[in-house]
């Protein structure tokens, strides 16, 4: 195991009808600035308890934080933050929007640096206290310290570290009007953020490969049953609490990570508006067949563990677990291939290009390149 | 699954060479009490750790805090503090010293209340902040807030909560020189921590299930490696990193807990010494026998996926569940009857009658009272 420093000071106040707990959890004396996405809150209701719950509170709303939330649109809260003097920021909504609002608190804490700088820094050097009610069980922001910010005018797309939301409230029932596409999104995020932790070199941590394969394993569980009916509170919270548990980094502690599925899918969607989920679930499966060899002790252990393949050769158990993983997506409808995306095959030497002329080396061992990105777009193709 | 919330504000530094870090995480201008048992650390190199880390800071020693602390020896530690006008506290140990360390801590932040008043209360108001070297992995104690405190003149034993710690370092190589015995306590206490919160209603949430699962297939998987050879650094890391994993927290979101077999457990402890996980290891075979059919479907579940058992009628696999539990305990070398432990059967009546009299319930059904301690206590006299 190696040595690591795990701190996470995030609540988490978890289950129905937590959301009332709002007034008691942001002090009064805040000026808060409230941000939204387009409107699903209006629909759901989300947005009246919010809006009930801090009756007695000085706030503003922004509201048109976009998926995939850009430079541009944001900088357009800041001005607004700026001007009230907010003090606290509040994301309802789901991962975009508090990405968003990662990106908001940071350039308003740090007014000396434009928006778009402290996300090529990486880190912003200072936060503003945030929080989120948090509606899609997907990128795990509630309760981690990363936000994913794109810029239109360049078709960039790339994380920076924040402070962690002070707290994040999740009631499972504001999941039950998710249109079937982003909860199929939502599921495939979650499990290759478990992926990008676990399939790497095998003999790091037997409990940390436990926890991850728990995770993966609860989501095969309740993909197929939550496809069929969303409304079903269980199943839902379960949904919900490994979303969060899939990239807080409880599954993270001394292993080393890989994230280069992630990072051939940002291109993706920089380049074609792919959801999130739906552009790992086409890298992944090419990621597992060009790197077959390398992580070829650790795919093994997954065959056994998460899909119960005990018969046969290992390169036979491996080739059927990358089957089953790609059978996965799509029974919750999603594409993997380019092709079945719509994708052209133009964007394998795009990336290609921009991976190689950037000099990048992704993944646990750095050597997802350029060269080798085209290999694992084109088996996908 | 049920609502809950969730904080562990804990830092966890973990690896090797990691006590160094002492000297940047404590702020230099702080007067700290740093507490120790028996002396173990000054055969094993981790006092001279400790104090090379702290050469720069103002510090004052306490000596001598015992297994099962008693307030009896914390009411001194109290006293030097006050006298020192101490500010932070530094316990090095293991389970024992932190926990007394935690009342210490309490009952410096509220010089007004006698120390057992503290215990008594459940919760102590306020908590001087203090941290931890860990150096026996079992207790969780290094990231929770909880802390178990014995009266010797009463032979009482009771839990009270205290702040969190600030942070905990667990330096694996610390823990290369523990006896067998404290070896075979601490697999015992964190296998039954996980017990606790997993051995009770099915169904309550699936991910929660799996974490817990992870945690009992790692230490059964690890125990007879340990016992063999505590050197091995990967084995010890596992070991102590899900020993803080089964009780802070993290496997208890949205779950009922149980925490019966440690009721009775400090029972056994109270009145004859026994070492806290081996009562855990006479007590926990009885629960799940007398309490069978009330655990029957989670009993069926632990058979199948920690023990593999799909074969046979359910009686069968969780009659074998058990059986394979008391093995688990005798293959480390504990005791799973109180006559092989060598405790009189006169303890079951007295301690049937301290239930009776207090009235209590313990249990996930609130249903072990005195009468059923004693049937739980018989079966495994």
């Amino acid at each position: 195991m190696r040595n690591f420093i795990y701190k996470n000071p995030t609540q988490l106040v978890f289950g129905k009808g937590e959301i009332a707990r709002l007034s008691s959890l942001i002090p009064t004396e805040k000026k808060v600035l409230i941000t939204f996405g387009g409107g699903s809150v209006k629909k759901n209701g989300v947005y009246e308890e919010v809006i009930s719950a801090l009756k007695d509170h000085h706030y503003i709303e922004f509201w048109g934080i976009e998926p995939n939330p850009t430079v541009e649109t944001l900088r357009k809260a800041i001005e607004i933050g700026k001007e009230n003097e907010v003090d606290f920021l509040l994301a309802v909504g789901g991962g975009s929007v508090l990405d968003g609002t990662k990106l908001i608190a940071s350039a308003l804490a740090t007014p000396e640096t434009e928006a778009w700088d402290i996300v090529l820094k990486g880190k912003a050097a200072k936060t503003l206290p945030y929080a989120s009610v948090m509606t899609l069980p997907a990128t795990g922001s509630e309760m981690n310290n990363g936000a994913v910010i794109s810029r239109s005018e360049t078709k960039e797309k790339y994380s920076f570290y924040s402070a962690y939301p002070q707290f994040s409230i999740l009631d499972p029932q504001t999941t039950f009007s998710l249109p079937k596409n982003q909860l199929a999104n939502g599921l495939a995020d979650v499990y290759v953020h478990v992926i990008e932790q676990y399939l790497t070199t095998t003999g790091q941590s037997r409990i940390m490969d436990r926890w991850a394969e728990g995770i993966l394993l609860t989501v095969l569980e309740i993909a197929p049953q939550i496809m069929q009916n969303s409304q079903d509170y269980d199943l839902m919270a379960d949904f919900m609490l490994s979303a969060t548990l899939a990239l807080n980094d409880m599954i993270r502690m001394g292993v080393i990570e890989d994230w280069a599925t992630h990072m051939i899918g940002h291109e993706l969607t920089a380049l074609h508006g792919i959801s999130h989920g739906a552009s790992l679930a086409i890298v992944l499966p090419g990621i597992m067949k060009i790197l077959k060899e390398q992580k070829h002790n650790k795919l093994l252990q997954y065959a056994e563990r998460v899909f119960g393949l005990k018969e046969g050769s290992e390169n036979d158990r491996i080739d059927q677990a990358i089957q089953q993983t790609e059978n996965f997506f799509h029974s919750i409808g999603l594409a993997t291939t380019l092709s079945e995306a719509g994708i052209p095959e133009t964007a394998i030497s795009i990336i290609k290009e921009r991976f190689n002329k950037a000099g990048v080396k992704y993944g646990e061992k750095a050597n997802v390149t350029g060269d080798l990105a085209e290999q694992i777009l084109t088996i996908q193709k």
